[in-house]
């Protein structure tokens, strides 16, 4: 008898976890694949193929300051990889500690190849394009392309590995450099427990993190925040709904008014939130964006329950080594800190 | 006949090797230990113990930038543990983009556990001490100690952690923090092809670098420079000479004129050069402390030798996994950017 109400009990409870699945799926909720050669196929560039020697140089630049005008400003600065890839304020600080001029909050790099384009008006459509732009923007990395160049090719370790990663007649040029960082960034996908549930471990998420992921669904919140980043596609931002956050910054999208979906991944480690930083906790995210985006007021037990299963998209991050950057040269050109 | 010569320019050369090994330990040059537990004996801190537990969660201190007031700023920021433990410009850039009003350039963190002193005017007997500092300097992280310990207390992951590496009635203060972090910062050692020399390896240096240890030695570099960290105790600058960079900043030693001699180690990797930074080069910084702290002017040749010799204190450095800082809480300060 014990048995029975055992097997019953089980039965229903992956009935449920696999009507759940089905549930995702046709909100168009995607998991990143376990396979790493589908994983691969997800995020490779066809025209310069991830090698371990682009990657592992990649990272070097991703991390090196002196591709900066100051010398003091990496991509990692403001897309720090150990602060879920973002930097915890409400708008970028960059060069002579500039305030991005349209109040803009910097986005996540983690998970951000999924994106269908970059920044938060979409005009870049990938990672590498996307490096082009912080790097020279005055606010913030404020540097020129031949700076960048003159830089990267006065250190001898550093042409060495661009020869080892793309062959002897490599020209380590500014678009040569960026694509370099493109690629490492292509490789920050983090996969999560989330993942492992769609994937077919029924047990990887708690009871009430599924029930949060059926609300998430429920709500609608999975109308715009869908796909494999749960978000990176552009969608219309209301702006004609009266937002508590809009009097700060002058940003209104592209010249449609799209604004490029956030992901979700990782959610819970980078506040504070929405395009201008002006929300600071997740559960006024979520309340924020229901009465924007859906015209809906949550209960108390429905913004809960989807917080907690957006906690459950806190991923596993790569493992990263703190790469040791060539030493400078008397060709390196020196820091301007004005 | 063959062998018998072979084995006299072997011998011959092992002489060499051997008696520069004796000049070396003349001159009071000391080897970073191979043993571990010779070199653990050399870097502990018989008030707090090395552990592993402690080391984990000072680095994870030492890279949050959540400690500084703005948010941005890390003891990582200075002392860039990519880029040979220091940040590359001439005096530190902190909180609103201050310069160090002293004109200070960061002196590296690896091998600081070796100096007798800390900071350029010895004013801090050890790194935890040290590390109160610049975590409190207006122009450097700009935090209260309040700010220090509201920040971590906020994140029950570091709390846990606390308890792991203390026992579970620690009480997370700011003194307990700074030392956490100081306890990482010892550990950050880096053996070199030097120190396999001067541990017997008589073929770590090259015949060039040799003869670059034996002029080292020589010119009388080694009177100051010596030691473990081939520096790191408390000597005179001589300000009476006509210093060619001495119109930069106020910097005057501590109360008796005394200067903190910094470590040769990785001194590659950490240029610009002296206390205000403004010597660009390791040839100009060997000519000028020559001719301001031995009263030579040195030839080419020595000049040459001596830095093919500092080329070779490049070190080993310890494998850094970028650690995973905690998400804010609701209870976490808001970053403050003025």
């Amino acid at each position: 008898m014990q048995k029975i109400v055992t097997s019953l009990v089980l039965g229903s409870s992956l009935m449920m976890a696999s009507s759940l699945v089905q549930d995702a799926a046709n909100a168009a909720l995607k998991p990143i694949p376990q396979s790493q050669t589908a994983l691969l196929k997800l995020i490779d560039n066809p025209k310069n193929p991830i090698t371990k020697e682009k990657v592992e140089l990649g990272k070097k630049l991703y991390f090196d300051p002196r591709l900066s005008k100051s010398g003091l400003i990496s991509c990692n600065t403001c897309h720090n990889l150990s602060e879920g890839g973002d930097d915890g304020v409400e708008a970028a600080i960059g060069h002579k500690w500039t305030m991005n001029p349209h109040h803009l909050n910097s986005p996540t790099v983690y998970n951000a190849v999924f994106n269908a384009k970059q920044f938060w008006d979409g005009r870049s459509p990938d990672l590498e394009d996307q490096a082009q732009g912080p790097i020279q923007a005055s606010p913030e990395m404020a540097a020129t392309k031949g700076h960048v160049s003159k830089t990267v090719n006065s250190m001898p370790e550093y042409v060495a590995e661009f020869k080892k990663a793309y062959g002897d007649d490599v020209k380590v040029s500014f678009e040569k450099i960026t694509d370099t960082i493109g690629l490492f960034e292509r490789t920050l996908v983090t996969p999560s427990r989330y993942d492992d549930f769609l994937n077919g471990d029924k047990n990887a998420l708690t009871k009430e993190e599924k029930q949060g992921l059926k609300t998430f669904i429920k709500v609608g919140c999975a109308s715009c925040h869908n796909g494999l980043g749960l978000g990176g596609e552009m969608n219309v931002l209301n702006v004609t709904a009266k937002y508590k956050y809009m009097n700060v910054g002058d940003f209104k999208g592209d010249k449609n008014g799209m604004v490029r979906v956030p992901t979700l991944r990782n959610i819970n480690q980078t506040a504070p939130y929405f395009h201008n930083g002006k929300i600071k906790t997740l559960r006024g995210a979520i309340n924020e964006m229901a009465r924007i985006q859906l015209g809906k007021k949550l209960s108390a037990k429905e913004t809960k329950s989807i917080e907690t299963f957006l906690k459950a998209l806190d991923g596993r991050k790569p493992n990263i080594e703190m790469p040791m950057l060539p030493a400078s040269t008397s060709k390196t050109p020196a820091p301007e800190l004005n």
